[in-house]
């Protein structure tokens, strides 16, 4: 029989030593912008679960969901989406998804995270690589046989190539693609891709235009030799990944030219050109997807998501669909509650036009972030973002970090990022007020700063 | 502004050229052990969403969950768990989770699907195996260093040992220790990780004891050789991962003497044991988890879970616990609305003694297939069990697909795996009445088959 309860076990999250728990929270009391902890200590959340909930918390709209009995069947009833999936399904992901598809992305896959988005998306893009080499012939005998042992042919020696401080997730796959901590990295055993450097810009943009196009054509240099390097090598990249702004490694930005002309890179050696919108996806930008502001006339291959999406997953172009059955797939492939859900956010940023929110509220954040660095030039530097997509350095990590924990008694909950970077990440619903609110309480603490 | 719905684009689980898809579904009206499709054909579901329905369709207990005003902020406000999570998720976890944990393991780490729990899984020993290699030190600055360019030392040559015919999973850390089908793997680079032989037993296995042993023997050895020889490699075995019986891989059993010793290496190389329950987990065996049938006196140090468990993850013992904070970390690291459905999943199986109905209906079942394949021994052979987790072997591929075809006309859906086989996988609800509607409708098949 089931064993009774044991209440005597322990789990890591509450194992002080080495958990990485800031506190418990109570979710029920917690509205809208506003995070509420244990203790009842209620604060402006700019960090939004590491930048996962798309319109605050306890929206009406979402709790709606929840009590339509049309949905119940959804949340109990968890099916394996690649084989079996509702009949209503198409229709959800037209409403949801679909609706909001990146300009030349004809298909979506749906996944359960961020990392097996992709996981899966790596595999479309060796999948569709291997095809062309191949010249869409059916698989040689040795190439059958070999896979089964993780040799090549079978598993050919292809490689994707990332940027120094990229996060593209911490599944083996995509931890061989992920720069920013070491932390992240140590002691898994990874693949030899080639990584190249992401364009280190001055900021404000605007005021170093030229030096900045000068640092974006070194990289952009670099990338074209790391193709041809690794060809030599006989591990061809079979595709490049990138976020349109470098979130975990330091919200790390660059020019529409610079992604553009990657873009053509990729083209002209026949990578695969793959976007990973999972932070910056989902409207925080002012635009739903951020790579929709550099203008591509020629889409994206991939394009993935998940966060504020709330379900993962990921866009591709026709010539990514695998030829055949079973090769991208398992058990779940997502979660059609989590679609529903979806939808209402939709709704609601359409309703509530808060892409022009975000917008709005953007750039009176940078703009207030651009006078406390004016007015604290020796605590703080490089005020960057779009939409509310916002950062700005400390002079080092532990100013930083004493910073925010200030900010944290004074009731607000910032996150970080990079090695001495707050970074901001509030939900589509923060309004102009609350960067006012900000602001001052980061202009108190600096006021006290010694 | 966000674009307006777009209905021309076109998604990949309709697309009848490459799509998986058996056919779609309607959940509303499933109820208990029958899936009805969309045409309105009720059939005994005895696949269940690739094994990952543990109570049935629209079971009332989880419908309840739903209903209950208490929970639903754990389902509109999802948290970022391993830094933020709500004040009762201890509670809930000793509730769910930690309620049902095996033997000798202290700790669980939830995630969202299979594959993130093994992948995750396979970290933690990759970290455990390099701190005690290291001495517990701090890693060295070269460590550091060389982990953020994917290199050695820092991301050091270690493997993970898998059977052939296993499947663990299909991002690429998992992907390299699962050996089932070739398109699973086809096209994927890997590592270079040692494979050993799973036993081939012969069946009824009490029938073929000693030869079985010699089997098993052969394979033990095998495992033994290839430590030495990634050893001697210089990719250390870490780690060694198995399911308690192969099921994508054919339905492929072993004994418990076969596992003990197969711990016991492990032990004696150093190598954690990891022991993947994701299919055979959550009482389908007529034990919570399968590997209770063994009797080890050494726990495994790694039990992972997912699918009838709602939520992925895993258990461990202490020492596989990593020494820093964010080393096993992700966004969502699981999903609290997953362990409600579980406790309430929990107390069904303790109420209605599920475990005991189990036994009872799978010993109906496997002695019903023995009186099959002794009738039909031309068509049928090879069945085994354990609990209601039962297999036969067809004849050939071509047999065993029309005799699922015809079965699902009939109002019974299989699952098939490995080569020739058809897989039961049905709900812990499954009586024997169930058993006897099943058998009737595969008598009448293969009464009928040419």
């Amino acid at each position: 029989a089931l064993p009774k309860n044991k209440t005597k076990k322990t789990f890591r999250y509450v194992d002080g030593n080495v958990g990485a728990i800031h506190f418990f929270c109570n979710y029920e009391e917690s509205r809208g912008n506003y995070l509420v902890d244990v203790d009842g200590n209620r604060m402006l959340d700019v960090y939004t679960q590491i930048s996962s909930i798309p319109i605050g918390y306890n929206h009406p709209a979402l709790i709606k969901v929840m009590t339509n009995p049309n949905n119940v069947s959804a949340f109990v009833n968890r099916p394996a989406l690649g084989i079996l999936p509702p009949e209503n399904f198409p229709e959800k992901l037209f409403e949801s998804l679909l609706s909001i598809a990146p300009s030349g992305m004809n298909r979506v896959q749906t996944m359960a995270c961020g990392s097996c988005s992709n996981e899966n998306a790596f595999k479309s893009m060796f999948i569709w690589y291997r095809n062309k080499e191949r010249g869409y012939a059916s698989p040689s005998e040795q190439e059958v046989g070999t896979c089964m042992i993780n040799q090549s042919p079978g598993c050919p020696d292809l490689s994707i190539l990332s940027f120094m401080g990229a996060f593209h997730g911490r599944t083996m796959g995509c931890l061989a693609t992920t720069h920013s901590k070491a932390i992240h990295k140590l002691d898994i055993p990874s693949f030899d891709w080639p990584i190249a450097p992401f364009p280190k810009l001055q900021y404000p943009l605007e005021e170093f235009v030229r030096e900045n196009a000068q640092e974006e054509a070194r990289c952009l240099e670099e990338v074209e030799d790391l193709i041809v390097k690794w060809r030599q090598k006989r591990k061809p990249v079979a595709g490049i990944v990138i976020e349109p702004i470098q979130a975990e490694g330091g919200d790390n930005h660059a020019s529409p030219d610079f992604f553009i002309k990657l873009r053509n890179i990729a083209r002209k050696h026949g990578c695969a050109f793959h976007v990973d919108e999972v932070q910056t996806g989902g409207g925080t930008t002012g635009k739903f997807w951020a790579h929709e502001h550099w203008g591509l006339d020629d889409p994206a291959d991939i394009v993935s998501f998940s966060k504020k999406l709330l379900t993962g997953g990921y866009y591709h172009r026709d010539e990514l669909q695998p030829d055949k059955p079973y090769r991208i797939f398992n058990t779940w492939m997502g979660d059609p509650s989590k679609n529903l859900f979806l939808s209402e956010v939709l709704n609601v940023i359409r309703r509530e036009n808060l892409l022009e929110e975000v917008t709005r509220s953007g750039k009176a954040l940078l703009q207030g972030l651009y006078s406390l660095q004016t007015q604290y030039p020796h605590i703080l530097s490089r005020a960057r973002g779009q939409g509310t997509f916002c950062a700005i350095d400390a002079c080092s990590d532990a100013t930083r970090d004493s910073i925010m924990l200030k900010a944290r008694n004074k009731g607000l909950f910032m996150g970080s990022c990079g090695e001495k970077t707050i970074r901001f990440r509030p939900a589509l619903v923060f309004k102009e007020y609350h960067v006012h609110q900000l602001l001052n309480i980061l202009n108190d603490i600096l006021a006290e700063h010694k």
